[in-house]
């Protein structure tokens, strides 16, 4: 979505964009998340019904690696948005915020 | 569980087992797996509602974790289980398919 000429306070960041703040992969990411959940959940009916150990550890794999690639998608999307806004804005405490979360999120 | 006397064929290893084939740790797996899904499920919500992304990344954290950890304890049951009696049988199909997993499971 591009950035719209109208301002907004963002909930998220606690400070006023100049566009309205929707996150332009928001819905791509909740798609994202909802797979993942359908996929985890075959991978519980795979232990539940004892199928193979490799095969569940592969279908775990691919679980958690849609959880690597959500993560950077919303990392992405925030530094293009919410990251520009606040480093304009001279707001250190969100920039704080997400390289602590960046740092937790790569350990 | 501690194994049992009997001899029964696994369906998971193709092998005849020195015991019941029940992995000491399918239950706690189980409810490994369906707390990630609710911690996933709650990270969903997360999104749809709008949260700061930095949270929204500490709990996508968590739950890579929590997976990882399963992963874990699946590899380990399987290694104490089901690739000690392939190995005593010289299965070298089913060690060849844990260590393709285990190389697709690490990456």
């Amino acid at each position: 979505m591009d950035r719209e000429p109208n301002h907004g306070h963002c909930h998220e960041c606690g400070i006023t964009h100049a566009h309205n703040h929707v996150h332009e992969n928001q819905k791509a990411v909740v798609n994202r998340l909802a797979r993942a959940i359908g996929h985890l959940e075959k991978v519980k009916r795979m232990v539940e019904e004892g199928h193979d150990c490799s095969d569940v550890l592969v279908q775990l794999a691919a679980v958690r690696s849609a959880i690597d690639n959500t993560g950077k998608v919303i990392l992405q999307d925030h530094m293009r948005h919410c990251m520009v806004d606040a480093v304009a804005a001279g707001d250190e405490d969100a920039i704080e915020d997400l390289c602590r979360a960046i740092e937790r999120y790569m350990k």
